[in-house]
């Protein structure tokens, strides 16, 4: 009955949805990148009507076409060249076969560089069946290249969402297979597991989780006291997050923007919503080309910061007429609403690099009195009665999803973050890992952060005896406490402030 | 017999002195940039045994010359002018006097930026006695000032270490006046009062410290199980830090190297050892100035992160033969040795803005091989045998105190935290505040860093009800939670890394 | 006799082949930003071959298909509104008509922008007929468009040799209307009037070019005593130089790198090869965005330059082994050699901005050895046996012209300028300008930028009459003297060294 | 009768002085950075009235005081070290002596960077007499040990009007030596020879002139037919120019500023007056700090640019409200009016780093309303009737002149071209140049600049034979021809706008 009860929320065509709590938006975002790799091929056949089977004679998978195995075995080798980290990893680790045992179900991406991370597990001794967390994302070639190595994959590009949970149905509901780990990317998955096969818990040793809303959702279930493994939540490890946001927004929002609009940045006026780690990143790399760029912000301490780096922090309003570019970072929803988007000059871009797609109050822009014109993929053009066109990215969803690429690198530092949590849950004795959500161990970010270095030919100095002694620190780490992390969950010193002078509002 | 004992370790005259545990320091180290405010006059008379009132009869002080009282008076309103953010919380509170009753005995360093503050706490209603908290920074004419108004000020600038602690004695020791509150700044005060007057801490509220120095006494002090009354950790607001360390150091070593060196930044190669907040300060001013800046990391995250800020990460032993500056950021000692100063280039300018003075290994350079050259005030010409000259800043001790000066907005900053900590202590009912060192709670962060939001002309956002409730905030904050810090002191997922396998040495 | 011997020079196919003096390079260089917009219909038949008239029914004309008018003005509008100071300079002229009796001649690249030159230069009174100045670049609905509203336009995408001239031809060789002005863009059309039709110069009164291939062949005619009318060199203004080099490359390097290899930019180690306005353009954006860039300079000026903004000058071969990526901005040939290619890291991409196709010896490239495999559109892996990827971007060609786009704003800048010579030559008494070249004058330059400016609410400050008078300016300029150039082409002091002491080599 | 006059315009004391055309005005701006090196001796004695000789009994000299030769000759020592390039020079030549003959009359600034100048012309054969050209700026000790090494110096610190004229008449005024070249800074050297010795010009080979207000009459008397000798422009050449404005002021503006305020540059609202390459410089350097810059400009070629870098180009009065600093760059008067100043906000600081002391109408502010307080040395605060204060500096004057140091290898850079200028016309044969003023031919620029390559360990690629033929260039340079400058003198094309239609206004 769950089944069918979920699945009669959603249209069978992928068009325009309400979120629903038993998917997880990600999983019908489009997907820009790894479109370019993949053929526009005529075979309109389902890959559920299809018999395939590997060069092995294996048919425990579903994917597109198995023959284009060869070509997405060239992909994963170029995506390996970009993944030393990882590699490094799998030769470090291959003669221990630290997951030698594991029974890995996945649900993540399906592209060239997640492949990298599912061969790394393969050859540290586990097994794996792997569905994708999004209709769109998955590279066909890329799939098929898995299934010819042996790896049980379930997934295409284009799928339904009957599909969709079809394929996460298969890597789990196996007879003679129970999983005995779970990876996963947005929680439906999970989710899935709870609802569906909720006695598989008593054989998972632990969660592995990357994205906000699935760590999001373990919080809340560890809250209601329903959480029944350890979880680690990956999303937050430091590394990931300075990649993610900062690192990673500086790059993708230039090549967002120009994808799409070809805009000149030089001179360009913009208003960045939101300064946290995705606003600084966004704001130094159109500063860097010269564009003026003010801030806004409900934070002070935030508001200081962009004021020190030398942005003008103003309200949305006040500048709202003068801008040539909106982009919205902030998490909070209806932060661009009609009102500010009706006194928009003509030709003025709007687009969204926050955590959700609620921050540009796009459905207010669904009135008659506009037209909307689709001049490019993933670009509207919102026309006013007078003639005015406002040009909003990717309907308001997250621009650097839709329209840009993540580099491989930052890729690379999650896979190995998500394989290196999969080796710590999987090896730590019963008990150590309580039924709650961890974040990874400072050394263990260390430890991906030290993978990386060659990448950059980056030298690390090592301490002396006599200075570790001096600093109170191992030599190899961990170099900062526990405790000195950009994001943690608790202070010992936390204290509701006693002071409510009236001076004090 | 106490005093004597600590005495007897100093030389009466305030030459090169190994450091003691009983003085901090930051109490002896030269402070150039409020020199040159002060007459150099010949009054060699000590003030102790000077005769003095001011115009209200009043002798309870002990400053150079009350006739400068009126030269005093106008620099502390040329403070007050950059000082906006004390000013506006001062006229805010003065209506309801929160600190009415208050008896504050506090050692700080005296300028016309803590004369705002003790004026400030004054119009809050409390009563204060002073001295100073290094025997070099005080300003003369200012505490002349404070003394004029009616603040019971108890330094000079050349204080001896007699005079040092003499100062603080007579602060605390009072017949009948009890100090009920303690503001330090190094643990000096605190120390002294924990020796003599332990009695003392029974009518105390609370310790606000604002030094690192002094606050790693006070988490000693609770570690053992010492800590008598409540402390607040004003060193660690996120405000204070990211102005301290990041802003501050951003600016200050652009002027420190100047003012000391005349050095053209473009082109130079640098290496700047340490990549925290310190570190990232002083190179992004340097790479901002054409400077070529390699970094050393013993950290694989903070070299990750100076990778992708653009920065070659190398071992000092590889890029010390070609740079002409090394400057060091570390916290640590030794950093820089003298093979590495052996290894030098002719002309190379070392110095130190990291948090002690162990980092450079100056001692090493005492030897009779090599020649001394003082060419200025703070630089040290050190010549080899061969010619060779390396250009020594400030003695290796720190660049920024020594040479250069801390913008008054950042002294704001921290006196406003400083106040609104006494307050927040102050007020609030007895059982609230452990015997713990506490760290301001986030709301007194952003009350901070907003009051000094006008300074920039800066316009802050304000939630809508919607949108607090959607974020699951108060629409005045605090906009993130506790628990998003910088540095915190605990988490709660805190685990010690189980996986020890070979291949993560 | 002539055009057979042309013809015979090129294959049919347009393949690789080598440069002809008898045809710019650029008419066949690849162009790949207008292709997005532009059908992949599979309508075979050639346009020649095609009877089409526009709905006023006019068959002067020979475009793709003539129904794609209505897209191709949408186009066109939407340039317009970044085109807003061409579209002010039609306002304010067209009540004058500086145009009238003008028949220009054209051959440009037929985009929405040269679409709204021509447009503009009808409006201020002239008749046009346009070809293509390049076989691949045409946008056929903006050709479509531009028939449709009666202008005579011979062009299409994918034109052959034989096409390509024919198209010209039938711009100059009609009976009834002879051409009195030419604008070019690569001098083939120039080419073309002078070998087939060298009458029709005693009717021109000017020639306006705009590429450096164009005003090279027009200096060289000028020198050979060849040159018949005036030429105004609109490449080598001050506006149009900076924006196409500066700061155009400073957009267009990470536009394009991103576009085809999803390269990270943080940390990477690069090389570029030049420091011009091209190279500081390139190095100014990687910089910003956090790699680590090389400089190679054969000036000792431009080298003292790179250092002082933060750059290492060195030597190809010291830093091949070590960089991500290469980058040649020079004008030179063989920057690039195999040598250096085959000591390159893996995975190392090297691309061209500079101004030929033969910086990067690509030809050597071309062994048994060696495999080429294409990984993308303008992206080629070259592999070495021992399995060694060298990224390959546009087969050497120009980076910005094959991977990117150029923005609308630059374009606009370079179509003010045409339009402006265009008037400027026209209108001039004879015997004002003689058979020479000529640049813009410098009021002219700072006319177009000056209408330029309201697209950043830029406001200029006007010089008052005692300031004028002080400064002895014209108020309302030029403000710059007429030598005040980057590039002007005599100097009044030019000296020959005397001294040749042996101490100078 | 001439000296009379002259000196009747001036007073004794050096005070505010209108500016006289027969004296620069550099000749008496006050001149920091060298005053900390000099003793304030009390010694009252004038040097005229002293009788002195050096070790080898030589007495033809006039400095403060013989005895501080040897300090004056560390410091010379010191310099030597930053001056590696005209050392460099200096070891190249020596053995060829190309000076050999010369007699060379000099008047410049006299510190230790000019005394490694002076040197290096005696150690190619040159004779050398030598004044001041400010009456500050003389380093006393420098001065000392130039005279003991043997060089006829006629200089101290503190020059009145008259001691300035006496001392160049000591120079040029001898019987039994006379002057064959001049090398001079400021012009009033030359200015001197023209009026009282014009007979010395039969002998002058040529004149080398450095600075702005020197060339400017150079160019006066050559326009006006009375230039007798050849006279070669140091001041314009390209690397001179680069360095001393855009480089230099990009370092000097920072610390000028740190040096009399401490003013913090984050956050901070500064509006930039002329966006020329002193402009450019100030705004890279504020805005790299943090700083928000707006710009002014009456050019809009540079207000384009301003744009394109990032700033908005807004007029003064648009922003005169908000912005805590306002800095001049333009060389035009009165760019900040009564007016303004007025308006200014409360601590707004006001500088120069213009050519003049025109750009702040600072006369204004000498009204009864307002009172000046000095409140450093080179700052004044301007205090309104309300009590607002604006913090003038250096009274208007170049703040870089007076409240920054110049770095030696700026010095170092125009010593040489100095050097070899010097060079070039003493070595020319006659008639080879002409009574004209004469840039530097590229060849020398760029030798120059290669001299200083070194110093940043810059490695210079050379250009094989093929790659030379093909740009066709000679090996060893020029790399640029001759016209390819920033600023040269004549336009081969220069025309006069023809076109004057009613739309440009």
């Amino acid at each position: 009955g769950y089944e069918k009860q979920e699945f009669s929320r959603f249209p069978t065509k992928t068009g325009r949805r309400s979120l629903s709590r038993s998917i997880s938006q990600s999983s019908t975002d489009s997907y820009s990148s790894a479109a370019s790799y993949t053929d526009s091929s005529d075979d309109e056949t389902s890959p559920r009507d299809k018999q395939q089977s590997n060069s092995k004679s294996s048919s425990d998978f579903c994917v597109k076409n198995i023959k284009q195995a060869e070509f997405g075995r060239r992909e994963i080798e170029i995506a390996e060249q970009e993944m030393s980290a990882l590699i490094a990893l799998r030769k470090r680790a291959q003669g221990e076969k630290p997951l030698a045992g594991a029974k890995i179900v996945g649900c993540t991406h399906i592209t060239a560089q997640t492949a990298v991370l599912i061969e790394t597990l393969g050859a540290l001794g586990a097994q794996c069946r792997w569905a994708a967390c999004n209709i769109y994302s998955t590279q066909n070639e890329v799939a098929a290249a898995l299934a010819e190595a042996g790896f049980s994959v379930f997934a295409w590009k284009g799928e339904s969402e009957d599909d969709f949970w079809w394929c996460i149905d298969r890597c789990v509901n196996m007879e003679s297979w129970q999983a005995n780990m779970i990876l996963d990317d947005g929680g439906d998955l999970t989710h899935w597991v709870y609802k569906k096969y909720p006695n598989v818990f008593k054989k998972i040793r632990g969660i592995v989780e990357e994205s906000v809303t699935g760590v999001h959702r373990l919080y809340q279930l560890s809250k209601a006291g329903k959480l029944c493994v350890p979880a680690m939540n990956v999303n937050d490890s430091v590394t990931k997050q300075k990649f993610d946001n900062l690192y990673c927004c500086r790059e993708s929002i230039l090549d967002g923007l120009k994808r799409t609009t070809d805009v000149m940045f030089g001179g360009k006026q913009m208003v960045v919503c939101g300064y946290g780690e995705v606003g600084k990143g966004c704001c130094a790399a159109l500063k860097a080309l010269g564009a003026i760029v003010y801030v806004t912000e409900i934070d002070p301490i935030c508001a200081l910061q962009a004021c020190m780096d030398g942005f003008r922090v103003m309200k949305l309003n006040e500048v709202i007429r003068q801008v040539d570019l909106v982009i919205t970072c902030t998490g909070n929803k209806n932060v661009v609403t009609r009102e500010q988007l009706d006194r928009m000059k003509n030709g003025c871009i709007v687009c969204n690099m926050g955590h959700s797609n609620t921050e540009i109050d796009v459905a207010s822009l669904r009135t008659p009195e506009l037209t909307w014109e689709r001049v490019r993929s993933q670009v509207d053009h919102v026309i006013w009665p007078d003639g005015k066109r406002v040009v909003l990215l990717a309907e308001g969803r997250l621009l650097n999803l839709s329209c840009s690429t993540v580099p491989t690198f930052v890729l690379s530092i999650t896979a190995t973050t998500q394989a290196l949590a999969l080796i710590e849950l999987y090896n730590a004795p019963e008990g150590r890992y309580k039924q709650d959500v961890y974040l990874l161990p400072k050394k263990m970010d260390e430890y991906v952060a030290s993978l990386h270095l060659p990448t950059f030919d980056a030298h690390l100095t090592e301490l002396s005896d006599e200075q570790a002694k001096y600093l109170g620190l191992n030599k190899n780490g961990p170099f900062k406490p526990n405790y000195y992390r950009y994001i943690s969950k608790q202070s010992s010193c936390t204290v509701t402030l006693y002071v409510k002078l009236a001076f004090i509002k």
